[in-house]
């Protein structure tokens, strides 16, 4: 998408294909500045420190990691310890061990000396795809926000989004917002609430940040706001990204997001997730067995934002001697979402929905797993 | 209550008996300033900027705004004038008109040369009376705290709240927090969730300071936290304060209230809400007709705090060119709140429920209002 009238991605590989290139999101919105990662050190920190965030990006940047680490040495011993080191940067978002399975089992029974190519090819196909399955989920939506605009002719279709599910999320497009890039590029009369999402903000920071940049009207909101708003009639829709679904339809997101859930259910709000299909685990029976990331404090008790004079400084909020804990997700439970939005279509949030789209992943394969 | 050692109030006449003087809660918890008030402009001044804020310590100022009107001019007219525009100063809390109310009635019979008197004696005496009901709240709430730490002997008692309903809402004591205060003093192993409750904060800079300056256990936690919480079976209780309760028993309070209420009830957690019974708004029906504030959007672009040398300086968080929107309450139904702690008893939120506590109100009386 756009930024500044100039197309981006988040990561592309350097022209020479010795490393890739990164947006570095901990500095949004108040500065845009690229890094280049060009060893499995440098992603692994890229991912862990929040440069690159979004289950689908991190997915795309381990994969390139996991390349970079099979450049230096192809042997089967140094693939493993690469996939393992990698997978523990973070715990939540599986697409991070689907995109490490896929270029190991890519490598895995090729000759040494074209196992760095391979990888290399497969990491650069997950990114490809990732670019075609946000589309599809952005065509896929736009059919809600038409029947939405349908229900209500001259109206602006009020659409509420918790955290970064936008293509600063993903490698193009977005999961939550591709739908909402569409059908403002359609001409349909759409407006964001932005939830803050506090404690890192990635709301207010990179949601608000990637709309404004593409010209799509939006407001950001205190997390507080959501219920407020839907109780008096000011949501129409909810969308919203995810790190990980259980094959029975429970969703792990963001933190906050299952109280959204409750009001949305509350008060009548259609409740919609986005995700490509690569966010879900078959393996887990149901959310409670998703690991749930506990963050550092420092992310409660301090904030980062712009002085008047344009540099950036960090602020303690919270007074010298509290504590503070911070879980970074929370789970869903299914009965709350009024349906999944995949690269394959919409589905109910249900076991059932999941195997109609997805019929490939039969119960064997999850149960041998 | 203590800070740092030294008992104080909120607010409290200077020896002289021209002014009064409060705590400045715009610099908590970064710095301790108290500052003083001289006319009814300071005073509602004061309202309006949130110097102070909290129904009861609301109510207690305008109070005292009125008296210091009175003082200058003693005339009907000028009493009615200063009336509406001390009621004016904020929408939502109830307990400012039923302060100015009262302190008109006590001077509006009497010679004009003795209602400053009258007046200053009647504010002084909401305040005592204030001190009083939130002890009393406290020792109600209290067995509510005995009995969850009877339900897991050895075990900490986890109290979650939002905003700030401590000492600093009131004149002392607190209304959620009276409870809290008492059972840490009894010896009861007590620990409060603090929401941090965006856009102004005031569980993370008054809420964390007032347990902090008395020792009692908490946690910081964004606000979106709780549900997650919650859903882990880490929250006892819930207890929050309200600024206004229509006579159905539904509740406004700091937004964000609704959606911890709604993940309370889904997961089995009691949620109390803690009030003066001036809080109680009789002649509303339901919580659909409380006026709900719309404050400024720089409360959720701009964030104030501590830089490492230990002054406050004030950062912007949002892109520059979004918008964004700040309500400030929002209404829980009352059947989300397992009841209702007050000065005469812990009551069902229902009317029937504040009747039996509150026979006085007679429905001619509500609907002659």
């Amino acid at each position: 998408m756009n930024i500044g009238g100039k197309p981006y991605r988040t990561i592309w590989p350097t022209a020479d294909n010795r490393a890739i290139e990164v947006i570095d999101q901990t500095k949004l919105p108040h500065r845009f500045e690229i890094l280049r990662l060009a060893t499995a050190e440098q992603a692994a920190h890229a991912i862990r420190s929040m440069i690159v965030r979004g289950a689908p990006l991190i997915g795309a940047t381990t994969a390139y990691g996991l390349a970079l680490a099979v450049r230096e040495d192809a042997s089967d011993e140094a693939l493993d310890r690469a996939h393992a080191f990698l997978l523990a940067t973070r715990p939540t978002a599986v697409n991070l061990r689907w995109a490490l399975d896929r270029v190991r089992s890519a490598v895995r029974n090729r000759r040494r000396e074209l196992r760095a190519e391979a990888a290399w090819c497969e990491a650069s196909a997950i990114c490809e795809e990732d670019v075609e399955t946000c589309r599809s989920i952005g065509e896929f939506g736009l059919q809600l926000l038409r029947d939405a605009a349908a229900a209500k002719p001259g109206e602006t279709v009020n659409v509420l989004t918790h955290c970064n599910a936008g293509w600063l999320a993903c490698v193009d497009w977005g999961t939550a917002l591709a739908p909402i890039y569409m059908a403002h590029d359609a001409g349909l009369p759409v407006h964001v609430w932005v939830d803050e999402t506090r404690p890192r903000n990635q709301g207010a920071s990179l949601t608000a940040f990637e709309l404004g940049s593409h010209g799509v009207p939006h407001t950001v909101i205190a997390d507080n706001a959501g219920g407020h708003l839907m109780q008096t009639r000011r949501v129409d829709l909810a969308i919203v990204g995810t790190d990980r679904v259980a094959r029975n339809g429970d969703v792990a997101n963001k933190i906050g997001t299952y109280l959204k859930a409750l009001a949305a259910k509350h008060n009548g709000v259609p409740f919609y997730v986005a995700l490509p299909s690569s966010t879900i685990d078959w393996t887990l029976r149901a959310g409670e067995e998703i690991p749930i990331e506990e963050r550092t404090e420092t992310e409660v008790t301090q904030i980062s934002g712009r002085l008047p004079d344009g540099t950036v400084t960090t602020v303690e909020i919270v007074p010298q001697g509290s504590a503070a804990a911070n879980p970074a997700f929370d789970v869903t439970p299914a009965r709350l979402v009024s349906g999944f939005i995949t690269e394959r279509g919409i589905c109910a949030a249900t076991e059932a929905g999941l195997r109609r789209l997805f019929p490939e992943f039969s119960k064997t394969d999850q149960e041998s797993k």
